[in-house]
C-alpha cells in the first residue's frame, strides 16, 4: 500500500492505493456517514457495505451515465435531508465515475460543502475520475456542464473491486491509462514494455498508482484548470466527447481511445507528432480496441465538438494531441478543418480494413 | 469611493464602495456578460441596465425569497446554456440577497465555476450578503441548505440604488448593521453616537463601508466558516432563522433584529452580557423596530432552531450572543432550555407592553 498526497490549494487530499486499502481505511472513517453507490456495485457488495459501514444510510443510484442528472442529484439531497445529514457528516462515494461525480457534487453543495471520501470501484474511476476533485452532472445534453471543483479528503483505491469488473470496464479504464502514457514518459515506457499485460490485474494495480501520481502532481499545480497544466489531461477527449455525444453507445474510456486514435491522424498530418511515435501509441490503442470504428459520418459527429464546454469560441476547436514521448501539444483548428480531418481519418481506417 | 480587498484563500475579491461606483466599474466589465436580476430591480432600472450592459442576455427572477429555489436555479441554467454562456463569460448579479445568493450559486456551478460580479441593490445585500462568497438556495424548507462558498471577483456597492428602497428594506439592512455593531466596537460607537441618523442615506453609506471592512477581515481569516471567526457573523441569526421559519411574514433582517433582542435576554440571564450593554443594544434595535413582537407561541417557534444547518446535534442549540463592546460569545444550550428562555422573553415583552 502507498499513500499519495494531492496538495490542492483548497484541501489536502490523501489517496490510499493498493490491495488492502479498503479494509484498512474504509473501516476507519469516523463520524456520521452517508453512502452513495449504484445498483451494480450494491448488488455485488451489499454484504461488504453493511459489514463496513453498519447501518449508515445508503443511496443506490441506477447504474449508468443517465444517473448523472438533476433528478438523481435532488433525490440524493432529499435523502440527505431526511436522514439528518449535518455539516460534520461525510459522504462516501462508492462506485465508478458516475457515482463519484454526482456524489462529489452533492457533498460540495450540501450545507455549502461537507466531507467526501471517494472509493472508486472501476478502473477508470481509480486511475482518473476519483482523483482531483472534478465533480459534475450532465444537463440539457451537455456533459459535465454543472459541477464543482471539490477535493475528496481521502480516496481509497483498492484493486479488490477490479476482480468483478467486466472486460468492457477494464477497456474503459485502459482508455485513460493509455492517455496517461501519451503525456507521461514513465507510464509510456511501462506500457510499451508490457503491452501483453494490459488486462492483467496485478499489472494494472501498479500502473494505477503511476497514473494517480501523475494526476496528483498536475492537480496540485493547477487545481481549477486555469494555467494549462491540467488541460493536458484532456488528451483525446475533444474528439472522444464529440463522438460520445453523437454515437452514445460506447463508454467514455472507449471513446477516449477512439478519440486519441483519430486525433493522432490530425497530429501527424499537421506535423506535430512523428509517425513512429504515433504508430507506437496506435499499437497500444489497438491492443485494447482491436477494430477502431471507421464511422461513416465521422465528419458530422466531429461537429459536436462545438458543444464542448472547453471551447470558448464555437468556431475554433481546441485539442490536446501527443507530440513526443512525455510531451503533448494544444492544437487549435477552425471547426470545419477539424471535422474534415476527422472525416479523412475515418476514410483512411475504412481503406485499411479493405 | 474606496476599494476594499477581501483576500480569500480561493480568490482575491475587490469591493468597490461609494457613490459613483456603478458608473465607474459596471461599465468596465469585460467579456460576455450574463445578467441576473429580479422583477423589482428590473422594473426600476431597466433603462440603466440596457444602457450599461447593452444587449447582454438578462434573466429576471420573480422578486422574493421563493425564487431561491431549485426551479429558478435550473431556469437560469436553461437560459445560460441557450445563450451560449462559456467558461470565460461573467455572471452579473444585480439585486438583493436573493439574486446574489442564487446567481452566485449558478456561477459557481456552471462549467464548474465562471466569474461572478455582485452588484447589490439593497442595504442588506450591500452591508452583508454580497460580500464573502456565501451562495445558496433553500430546499425542502431548509434555508440555504444547498450552496457553495464562491467569491465574486468584484463587488460594486453604490448608494445610488438605496434611494428607491422602501423603508422596510432599509430596516432589513439595519438588522445586519446593528448585528455588526454588536461585534465591532468601531461600528458600535458610530451607531450609538448617531442613533437618530439610522435612516439617513448619507450616514448609511459610510456605515456600509465599515461593515464591509469588518466582514472582509473575517472572511479573509475564515473563508469556509471552519475556524470560528466567521461564525461570529451569525449573531442573532439562530433565533432569527427559527422565527423566520415559523412565522415567515417578516424579512430576514427584521428577524435578525428580533432574534438579537430575544437572545439578549438569554445572554443577560446566563450572565454573559452586562445589563447596561444589553440595554444600549436594545435601544438601537427599537430605533428600527419600535414594537418587538411578543410572540404568543415563541417557545414553540424556537424549536425550529433544530432545523438550523449550523447545529450538528439536534438536541443542542448554538448561538452567538453579545458579551461586551466588540466581543461576542458562542453559547450552547439544550434545545428545551433554549426554547423555554425564548418563551420567557416573550412573556417579559408582553408584560412591558401592558
Amino acid at each position: 500500500m502507498e499513500d499519495i498526497i494531492l496538495n490542492a490549494q483548497s484541501l489536502k487530499s490523501v489517496i490510499h492505493c493498493g490491495a488492502g486499502a479498503f479494509a484498512t481505511y474504509a473501516t476507519k472513517l469516523g463520524g456520521k456517514l452517508f453512502i452513495i453507490t449504484d445498483s451494480n456495485v450494491y448488488a455485488l457488495y451489499k454484504g461488504l457495505i453493511e459489514k463496513t459501514f453498519g447501518n449508515a444510510p445508503t443511496f443506490v443510484l441506477p447504474a449508468g451515465e443517465k444517473s448523472k442528472s438533476r433528478n438523481s442529484l435532488f433525490k440524493i439531497f432529499d435523502k440527505m435531508i431526511d436522514c439528518g445529514v449535518t455539516r460534520s457528516s461525510t459522504v462516501v462515494a462508492l462506485g465508478g465515475g458516475v457515482v463519484g461525480d454526482i456524489a462529489g457534487l452533492a457533498a460540495s453543495m450540501y450545507m455549502r460543502g461537507i466531507k467526501v471520501v471517494q472509493i472508486p470501484t472501476t478502473l477508470l474511476a481509480q486511475v482518473d475520475s476519483s482523483v482531483g476533485g472534478k465533480t459534475a452532472i450532465d444537463y440539457k445534453g451537455v456533459k459535465n456542464v454543472l459541477g464543482a471543483f471539490y477535493q475528496p479528503s481521502e480516496v481509497i483505491v483498492d484493486p479488490l473491486f477490479l476482480s468483478t469488473l467486466p472486460a468492457r470496464e477494464l477497456r474503459c479504464g485502459l482508455g485513460e491509462i493509455i492517455k496517461y502514457s501519451a503525456i507521461d514518459c514513465g507510464i509510456y515506457g511501462t506500457l510499451s514494455q508490457n503491452s501483453d499485460k494490459l488486462f492483467d490485474l496485478k499489472f494494472l494495480e501498479n500502473v494505477t498508482a503511476d497514473c494517480i501520481r501523475h494526476k496528483a502532481k498536475v492537480v496540485t499545480e493547477d487545481e481549477r484548470d486555469t494555467t494549462g497544466a491540467r488541460k493536458t489531461l484532456n488528451l483525446g477527449h475533444t474528439t472522444g466527447h464529440a463522438f460520445e455525444l453523437y454515437y452514445k453507445r460506447k463508454s467514455h474510456g472507449e471513446f477516449v481511445l477512439i478519440g486519441t486514435y483519430y486525433e493522432l491522424y490530425i497530429a501527424e498530418k499537421k506535423g506535430i507528432c512523428e509517425s513512429c511515435y504515433a504508430d507506437s501509441l496506435r499499437a497500444l490503442i489497438t491492443k485494447v480496441i482491436k477494430n477502431i470504428p471507421a464511422y461513416a459520418d465521422a465528419e458530422k459527429a466531429a461537429l459536436m465538438a462545438k458543444f464542448d464546454k472547453k471551447n470558448d469560441e464555437q468556431s475554433i476547436v481546441s485539442m490536446i494531441v501527443p507530440k513526443s514521448v512525455g510531451e503533448s501539444y494544444e492544437l487549435k483548428l477552425p471547426i470545419a478543418e477539424y471535422a474534415k480531418l476527422i472525416g479523412e481519418c475515418a476514410e483512411k481506417i475504412r481503406g485499411e480494413k479493405c
